[in-house]
């Protein structure tokens, strides 16, 4: 079933002490999207600048994700550039050149609003509500958010997040939007804003499910060489809306299916796993069906006892 | 079957943000006994002082522990302090009297040489040989060490690790000991060393078995209060080998019965995971068999997709 993703179409250059990548194709939507197109039909809303390569948008547009609400701006697209330090847990941004995207107001295609599922990425909490209120047959609602939303807009984010069916967002950041330390709290106070399945990402630790009568645990992936974890987030939420709009999950018919939620979570982490192998959406050239079920299949085999 | 435990027995002073409590038992003979004592048939080698007290005996006692290698020394009990920080993630230690640790020389009873399993608590590399070499009939033993002996005793620890079925280490350790960063290769040198098994413990993480042909991730308990992790490291060893002591494992016909193991490690962070709900050992104090059996099995929710 379709899915439209919200975020941002973005150039990003990259340092990792794996090498450095001066400009190549990022952003959330991007990433979200190649991910949940391993499950899902995928329709992106975003803005790019007219220096958007031609190449990039064939990337999408071959994982059949449909580009007709990526809008196309006079002026530069959106560029990040970060630095990683050399266990690769933290980041520093260098540069953030919003260009075409400070007056990224998301408009949607007709053809997009019937759509029953709903990736919001990382974007003014405002402009994430404005989306969800053009949607007309919503079955499942959600998305990410961001330490500077939670402090400097937090008043609206509750808005926003009051109306989400769930809520993907990592533990420093639970922490911080729950004013509380313990994770297990801090769920149950986000799970009151709003949203009631909530998923806490940890990094290379995994991630944890929040829901009704339910906790579970994925594990992170272990791999050989971390090459670029830029996107992992980004393409964990992929792999996770994806998976649930591929099994056309329906809460209004009763909570959630926990199963769903639960392998939407494996599925999560494996898209996040892959992103790491290669720089930027590299390895979303390559990927197949078939190494995407064989991973899922080892995380099976990582967590059974 | 029974198994044969050595490290320290001592008084710790420990102050997290939940209270503190200047003198009380701990050491970590004490919880891997205590720990292993819900599985396995236990008996301590360890040192104590005159001031040792009664009522601290009675309760090592009171969980069926074979004491006949407790010995008394003229002088005071091994005594530690520390504070943890507001997370609890890091600990700064206040205080190290060894006292009649600093001339342990573990003796082993007669009665202990045959007894099949064996853990070696973290103690000087040289003394954990010399208890290996003292037993008659091992099937598995293994133990764990930390930071000060890989830097500073490392081809003593090196020759040590030789003998070893398994080791368990945190992280970090596990790292230093590889010289790798990366998790995955790290414990590949490290099982080259000689422990063909190895546990990585992650704290509030969980922890990961590599094996012969086989790779394990057990998630992290989260608690709704964490009052005191000391303590929390030895009882997951306790569970460990305690189960496997308790299933009778003998690698020597054939490789670890790989559900064994992983079992192992899922019943060291259920009592990993009792041993923070309170100061201390305080939590042994009223730990049933059946909260044990509960824990294990909300393991399995919490994990099963």
């Amino acid at each position: 079933m379709s899915l439209v993703v919200v975020g941002s179409v973005a150039y990003d250059g990259v340092e990792t002490p794996h090498g450095k990548v001066d400009r190549m194709l990022g952003g959330a939507a991007t990433y979200i999207g190649l991910a949940a197109s391993y499950f899902a039909a995928v329709k992106i809303v975003a803005v790019v600048g007219d220096d958007f390569a031609p190449e990039d948008y064939d990337l999408l547009a071959s994982r059949g994700i449909d580009l007709e609400g990526l809008e196309r701006a006079p002026g530069k697209t959106f560029f990040w550039a970060g630095k990683y330090s050399a266990d690769m847990n933290e980041r520093e941004t260098l540069c953030t050149d919003l260009n075409v995207f400070a007056d990224f107001r998301p408009k949607l295609p007709e053809s997009y609003r019937p759509a029953p599922y709903l990736l919001l990425g990382n974007i003014q909490p405002e402009l994430q509500r404005g989306v969800r209120a053009q949607m007309s047959n919503l079955r499942l609602a959600g998305g990410d958010t961001m330490n500077y939303w939670i402090r400097d807009y937090r008043a609206e984010l509750l808005e926003t997040l009051r109306e989400w069916d769930f809520l993907l967002i990592n533990d420093s950041e639970a922490r911080m939007l729950a004013g509380e330390y313990n994770l297990r709290r801090a769920a149950a106070k986000i799970r009151d804003m709003g949203p009631r399945t909530l998923v806490v990402k940890r990094g290379e630790y995994g991630a944890i499910l929040f829901a009704d009568g339910c906790q579970f645990t994925a594990p992170g992936y272990l791999l050989d060489r971390v090459i670029d974890p830029t996107g992992a987030g980004d393409s964990f939420a992929g792999g996770f809306i994806g998976y649930l709009a591929q099994q056309g999950v329906d809460p209004a018919g009763g909570p959630c299916d926990m199963r769903d939620l639960r392998r939407a979570v494996i599925y999560g982490s494996v898209m996040g796993s892959f992103c790491c192998e290669a720089f930027g959406v590299e390895r979303f050239r390559t990927l197949t069906q078939g190494e995407v079920e064989d991973r899922y299949r080892e995380f099976k085999t990582f967590t059974d006892f």
